[in-house]
């Protein structure tokens, strides 16, 4: 469990692997999506997050070079269990329901 | 998908989640069992899973004061989540299975 909560990570990469989602991104589109984060911690996660193989990274020979990201099989299946962790998060905590209701 | 996993946390909470699991536990049955916990910290962690409403803790007006705790309906439904988290680690990540193989 301590194993698979260090692999996943608190806060960026759940973010990342949500920003990739289905999609194939280039480092400067993921980049934009996640808006708040700078570039150097995006690319230290995303290089994490390729050495985990939940996230494959290709290059193609252009000008200027072409790095393409997509979730591996690994982290699509990790990206339905972080779904079902906002499906739950969304739940129960529901910022409009009041957890104490004002007698 | 941030504040998601800010309530869960990485280290501890998971563990204790997974610890207390279908049971109903006092804090020493919990602390004996984690082992490599420190009171304070296990302390804190309950307090703020208390807090989130994931666990439910109940005090007995007994001699010394007996105090339980166990997992909500939130609770449970974190743990299988949880659960799933642990199959997908093992399915990818087996140790005797090498990243990359020799030649």
């Amino acid at each position: 469990m301590t194993r698979t909560m260090a692999t996943i990570g608190t806060k960026w990469k759940p973010i990342v692997i949500y920003t990739i989602g289905l999609k194939t991104l280039r480092f400067g589109e993921i980049f934009a999506r996640i808006e708040i984060i700078s570039k150097k911690v995006l690319t230290e996660q995303l290089k994490e997050l390729v050495e985990d193989e939940i996230v494959a990274r290709e290059e193609f020979n252009e000008t200027p070079m072409r790095v393409e990201y997509t979730l591996t099989e690994k982290g699509i299946d990790l990206l339905k269990i972080l779904n079902q962790l906002t499906l739950w998060n969304r739940k129960y905590n529901d910022p409009y329901r009041k957890r104490k209701p004002t007698p």
